[in-house]
């Protein structure tokens, strides 16, 4: 059996999330919640291509379709990174720490891997804002039968990216590298700005259209 | 092969989801938002179980898990629910209506499928807030090396509640008993309120206790 996560089942998925080990966890559920929000894109896309009804936007839905495919394996990538990442601190946790070199060594690889531990949450929410971006268009432009989905979509993209922040966050307090740490603060900081009224706008928008 | 979804792979899952197969969608994901919530809060429990810090709430925590993972398996039961529910709406479309009697049969047997259909997303949309309910002991007892689980947890649930409510809306629109339609209107209207600003309240605890 394989050892990636996206190849075990959901029941699966969701018994080693509930269980004590430290991964898989809030991280990779984020991906995986932005994922979701761009595989429903895509599949109000698939909704909407080929149909007469929608002649006039055939060509904007398939370059919605082309842009929502490829951020959904962006982000099953992301949720693997996401666990590589999370293990590499607890193993730097793990390391011997009996002499002044050893402690320094270790201290040294724990700051190493919480920084690679920030970028991965950090990536994940850069593509979850990318996800809810489509969400519009998808919403005013697919067909209205599954305009539900593309609420869901939007609802899933910034759940995504605010779990994702979660993780930056508790990360970056940990960070001595102050720089680093403001740095990932503040990019995290424009990344949320405005994105629970936008997904809030969308979610209107679907509930006028139902 | 099961052709239980959630035997699928997440990357099947996805699939499914992504494809213009008529079910999985948003419904389902709703369920699935829901069972990660759930799954997180009892990740947050099982990181405090048996720990000396965390003696005085060990009673309180097991309580919470043992909650947390009945609501986690109601709604992977209710994912697979959703689709049997939504299948059932299309098969219901497909009869045929070449003559009076079928057309009225056909009528009914949509009417009778669609309300199936939106009391599936209803329970999904009670259980979510009993998920999100969870969070705030969750986020104020457990381990706080895993409160940003916690946070996590919140979001997935309020998400799953919020998808669950747009599956219950697009399905009573179409609903032509308007005394049942109301009264899940009235319930769903009942089982919103406040909660988003619940789940902020929740993201801003965790993000004091990061």
């Amino acid at each position: 059996m394989s050892d990636k996560l996206t190849d075990k089942t959901l029941i699966g998925f969701l018994d080693a999330l509930a269980s004590s080990a430290p991964a898989p966890g809030g991280g990779s559920v984020s991906a995986l919640s932005g994922a979701l929000g761009a595989a429903l894109v895509s599949m109000v896309c698939n909704l909407t291509l080929g149909k007469n009804k929608y002649a006039d936007v055939q060509d904007d839905i398939s370059a919605l379709v082309e842009r929502s495919e490829a951020l959904r394996h962006e982000l099953t990538d992301l949720l693997q990174a996401d666990v590589v990442a999370y293990t590499g601190v607890s193993q730097a946790y793990k390391l011997p720490r009996d002499t002044p070199e050893e402690k320094a060594a270790r201290s040294a690889a724990i700051q190493e891997a919480l920084k690679k531990a920030t970028v991965v949450p950090m990536q994940i929410a850069e593509t979850c804002v990318k996800v809810l971006d489509l969400c519009t268009p998808a919403a005013e432009k697919g067909n209205v039968y599954a305009v539900s989905d593309a609420g869901v979509a939007a609802l899933m993209a910034e759940a995504g990216l605010r779990s994702a922040a979660l993780n930056v966050l508790i990360n970056i307090n940990a960070i001595k590298d102050r720089e680093f740490a403001d740095k990932m603060g503040a990019k995290l900081d424009g990344l949320l700005e405005g994105k629970p009224a936008f997904k809030d706008q969308i979610y209107d928008l679907v509930v006028e259209k139902l």
